[in-house]
């Protein structure tokens, strides 16, 4: 492709005119991106609410004036409406069909909510040497609905989603200490051990993603994931929801470096 | 008693006088309590470079010159052969006996190692009201010896011994961070989870300290441990070693905030 893979800019650019509709995985490395979920104006305060509340699942940074699809702090010129690879068009709460544009369907009515992604600390482990073995292996992280209730605000509710990353004991301690450095990213895992007291029955049958091994000796460890705040709007039922889709996420200017605490 | 149980100098000097000769848990709160270690000068430079390449075990927090009985940068006019309420004495390996004082052991050969201690980082685990049953229940920490091989130096060598604290797991994620802050008392833990993968067989028989109930939802957590260096110096038999007696640590002027990272 004709377009600068490592450049945030260029990535946004290549959405931008359609010459890119692909996952964003590996793409402007050391860059954050970031899960992006556009509500109509009256739903916009109880849903910005419902993220402050929730900062592990839903970590907000950044939200657009009501009708501007710019978001100049997360990137130069950026564009909500064409510079996300491709989008998820829901009504009432139904999946609608999926795009990779939304000109369109933007009016001076919409908000657009961008929150943190795992990619920023999963980068950071994978610079400390501690494996993940879903990348390893080609897969996408392992996601399961639990029994802790997220904060409801207005009509967003729902139960918290984790995804699920098998590490050693060793390594599980130092994941915990690296991520907790990234609050913007989900930050420190919210259980380690037994999925049973996190209401998860069977760890081979993943809510979303892929279904990924934990040998005899990992303990699997379990990460606030951004598919919550999804599920919490899907069951909100908003005449008008646009969110990326899954793995096609919004790549910001925002270093993730920057955004780790010391 | 006469003396202010708050004040670090005030619990040397009454140890010094022999007013007070007992165990230092919960006396002069917010300031380092540190292991001792009083070795010949010929074992003097082995014994430093094990600390140095076992830090998590043994963090050394202050030496003494040969001969010289004090160490003020950890504590005003804190003389090494009076301030700690109580000594053990081994010779050649083996306890000999208990004392109050050790001015008439000290000479020119003597060098005093001190190393630090997890009372630092457990009443930060305390004030953020992560409950810590063996506290509550009056007991010594739960001790054993792992299958983790300590870096050996000169004649010093051995297994890592570890502190176990059993915790739900939201409060074991929370303990791994808190306790990373503190790598002057042992930093954050070695070990999570399956006891039996660092040689751990039995958690009912702890090698040293009281045993401590872990309930079905709990995780046993498990810190290097300050007794590690004590068991590697027996190993090494030197003619004279002079240790704190368990639980009579030396209280030094440092506050733990002081040595928190941020």
């Amino acid at each position: 492709m004709g377009f600068d893979r490592n450049d945030p800019r260029s990535v946004r650019l290549a959405a931008r005119s359609g010459e890119f509709a692909g996952v964003t995985a590996g793409l402007a490395p050391g860059y954050v991106q970031g899960n992006v979920c556009i509500l109509p104006r009256e739903f916009a305060e109880d849903f910005r609410t419902y993220c402050e509340r929730n900062p592990k699942p839903c970590p907000l940074i950044g939200v657009s004036g009501p009708g501007d699809p710019h978001l100049p702090d997360l990137g130069k010129d950026l564009d909500i409406r064409s510079d996300v690879p491709r989008y998820r068009v829901f009504r009432d709460g139904v999946l609608k069909g999926e795009v990779t544009d939304i000109r369109d369907l933007w009016t001076a009515d919409l908000v657009a909510f961008v929150i943190g992604c795992s990619f920023s600390f999963e980068e950071a482990l994978i610079e400390a040497g501690i494996p993940l073995r879903y990348v390893a292996e080609g897969k996408n992280v392992a996601m399961y609905l639990t029994n802790i209730e997220t904060e409801p605000a207005g009509p967003f509710r729902g139960p918290m989603a984790v995804s699920m990353r098998p590490l050693n004991a060793a390594d599980a301690i130092r994941a915990i200490q690296i991520t907790a450095k990234y609050p913007r990213a989900h930050g420190a895992p919210v259980h380690i051990g037994r999925p049973d007291l996190i209401g998860i029955e069977d760890l081979e049958r993943p809510f979303a993603g892929d279904r990924i091994e934990v040998k005899p000796d990992d303990l699997p460890v379990f990460w606030a994931c951004g598919i919550t705040p999804q599920a919490a709007v899907l069951r909100a039922r908003p005449p008008l929801c646009i969110t990326h889709a899954p793995g096609h996420m919004l790549v910001t200017d925002m270093k993730n470096s920057a955004w780790a605490l010391p």
